[in-house]
């Protein structure tokens, strides 16, 4: 099956899923945030089929999140290193783990931990503000049209009821 | 093509991929927070075929992310609702939102803006530590094994590498 493009529509989540929403793509950024970084490492780490990872890595490539390197020739070695644009996923796929750490742990606890270098301590993020610092929640968040916003495919309700708002 | 369960990996985000990653999910999670919730609505918004929005609301449904209430019978009309567990992917809809917003919007700008409503501003979500309160960034946070790790598929190389910074 094709995936459906979803990018046309005037919104970010769809824009963002269009370069990281692809089946196996969030646990290849997973690999390369903790180090990973060759080709077949990928591969075995994740036991995906190499034809998939090719496919995957591609498409990150192309959108410049991450960069192709050869660190060997004859034959031929590549390794994917993340971008600034890359490095900047970062914040997704920590509140994806933290999410699933949450929710969906085994009995046993999360499979990972975070350790905040800075304070030492084994941490989980927040996200708050970035004028005032408070917390924000989906209760103290309100979504307002923005200038790229438009009422299309994919925002036909949403595009009249966010401008009602701003 | 079936899509590929990765939720038995000792990964949260492969679990939390399980649940969310499925394609348009992440979009009817953005209309549920903007504030749609008839089946009805979000099918005229997304412009989405009703046995793929059928689909998706039954897995969200199944893993309590959720809750459909009927709001009219003769003909039987549902709704759906946001959990507790649902409300708390909000940092994951805010993330994905912040990276399309800056890395993919079109010249116009962001669609869509988050009010603050504490202090007002426009704002963009800042991850910060739980305990010190200081930003989490990519260079400043390490992942180190939890109780819950295991080598195996989708950890073979990294659960070593993992449990060897623990």
């Amino acid at each position: 099956m094709q995936r459906t493009q979803l990018g046309h529509m005037a919104c970010s989540i769809a824009r963002t899923m269009d370069v990281i929403g692809e089946w196996w793509t969030p646990l290849i950024l997973r690999d390369l945030f903790v180090g990973l970084s060759r080709f077949d490492d990928l591969r075995r780490d994740l036991g995906i089929a190499t034809n998939v990872l090719t496919d995957r890595l591609a498409t990150l490539t192309e959108h410049g999140v991450v960069e192709r390197r050869r660190y060997q020739d004859k034959p031929d070695r590549y390794e994917y290193l993340l971008t600034g644009k890359g490095r900047d996923l970062f914040g997704i796929v920590a509140t994806l783990v933290r999410w699933g750490d949450r929710w969906e742990a085994e009995p046993d606890g999360p499979p990972m931990l975070m350790r905040h270098d800075d304070c030492g301590q084994v941490t989980a993020p927040v996200l708050t503000c970035e004028h005032c610092a408070g917390e924000l929640r989906p209760d103290t968040v309100t979504g307002i049209a923005g200038p790229g916003g438009r009422i299309g495919p994919g925002t036909a309700l949403i595009g009249p009821l966010l401008a009602a708002r701003a």
